[in-house]
């Protein structure tokens, strides 16, 4: 996906080659991303001669599956991936035949029980704020797993699917599959509501943890600071997860 | 589809062998279908044994695309097909790179040029009414094309998608994709807001109006009437298609 837009941007913006492009959150096979961020590198002159049409051509020039729905220069010492301040995440689950649209399978989890999101949300809430994430992510040998959860709730929305809203500086590969794995259990009535505090004081990946399909989960939203934020903030998170 | 529903149905109810089922609308290849409606005869002890879990159960049984939202027993006279009043259709068109949503590809239909939206609907109005539509269907030997146009009109969702609404008695075979067909060009600018009329005059199948892709359409609802009339709309419908 990275491979085919970087070439569409080459084309578009007539650069000759693919140019190199720095994405916000890097998703796993299957996960989908409607507010991915992105930056490159291009020649001003290339810029100015090409932007007012750059995305209808980029629409033409992509498959369906990717759209750039806008694209514009980039303030000073902006950079997609390290000056973000925290990704939104989304993940869909149907739980109820008479709600199920069979049209959004491609985005929308089937859950074959009636999940209870009074009670997710109560064990949801013990794992807000700044803690070691190694028991909800596969381990990498130097990264750290120490992330801060902004926020991880469920609601139904207007159709009645269960959608849950995950807020974090940064994801571990696998996180957030992880942690939506250790709350459907509870929303089911085989876990209790302190199950999934419990897995994450253990600090270690628990097995009885099962990462959920990534199709149901979306990147929805990347949020940067100010302009004259976006140098500093990228500085400290390269010190961060160095 | 009906096949797999058939089985599972089958199954669910423990018939010992898979129901026939009549459909209220048969939709093309590709065409979605969020509002089906099928009636099948199946024993009463079958019935009063299983339909408290079956909802659920056929959401087990069946693959994602396809859900049964609810199931009841039908009125007197019912006849999923005949009786119906009219079956209303929606296509979705994306002309907006900002307003595209990758995940919704699956249903709905990207065009490279922005619609009139005011133009098609001006062309649409000239189609309503009871009209022979050979012009937009696919001639059947020994079928009529004569149907009654309730409904065509187009306005842009909360995200700036087209979303077209065709509601008629019934539809013959690619009639709706070919009246979408009618009247993108007339959105896009590159016929006028006449065309559309013109063609459904000359009463023949004219191959410049381009049927468009099934994906973006899908059969919404089906309307059926009192249960009092049940019996009479279906003798009505029988006789008018024979």
């Amino acid at each position: 996906m990275e491979g085919e837009l970087s070439e569409a941007l080459g084309r578009v913006l007539r650069l000759g080659e693919a140019p190199r492009l720095t994405v916000a959150g890097r998703t796993d096979a299957g996960v989908h991303a409607r507010g991915q961020v992105a930056h490159a590198d291009v020649p001003a002159d290339s810029w100015a001669a090409h932007a007012d049409t750059a995305p209808r051509r980029l629409a033409r020039a992509l498959p369906p599956d990717i759209r750039v729905r806008a694209i514009a220069p980039a303030p000073e010492g902006f950079d997609a991936r390290f000056s973000a301040l925290w990704r939104r995440y989304s993940y869909r689950v149907c739980d109820d035949p008479a709600a199920a649209d069979p049209l959004r399978r491609h985005d929308t989890l089937w859950h074959p029980h009636v999940l209870d999101l009074a009670a997710m949300n109560r064990a949801a809430a013990g794992l807000l704020g700044e803690h070691d994430f190694a028991a909800f992510c596969r381990h990498r040998e130097g990264a750290t797993t120490v992330r801060a959860l902004r926020r991880l709730d469920w609601q139904r929305d207007a159709d009645g699917v269960a959608v849950g809203c995950v807020v974090a500086d940064a994801f571990c590969h696998n996180m957030v599959r992880a942690l939506v794995g250790a709350l459907l259990p509870v929303g089911a009535g085989s876990r209790p509501p302190g199950w999934p505090s419990a897995v994450l004081a253990a600090a270690v990946r628990d097995p009885a943890v099962r990462v959920v399909p990534p199709h149901g989960l979306c990147l929805e939203e990347v949020r940067y600071p100010e302009p004259d934020q976006l140098a500093a903030r990228a500085a400290l998170t390269r010190r961060l997860r160095d």
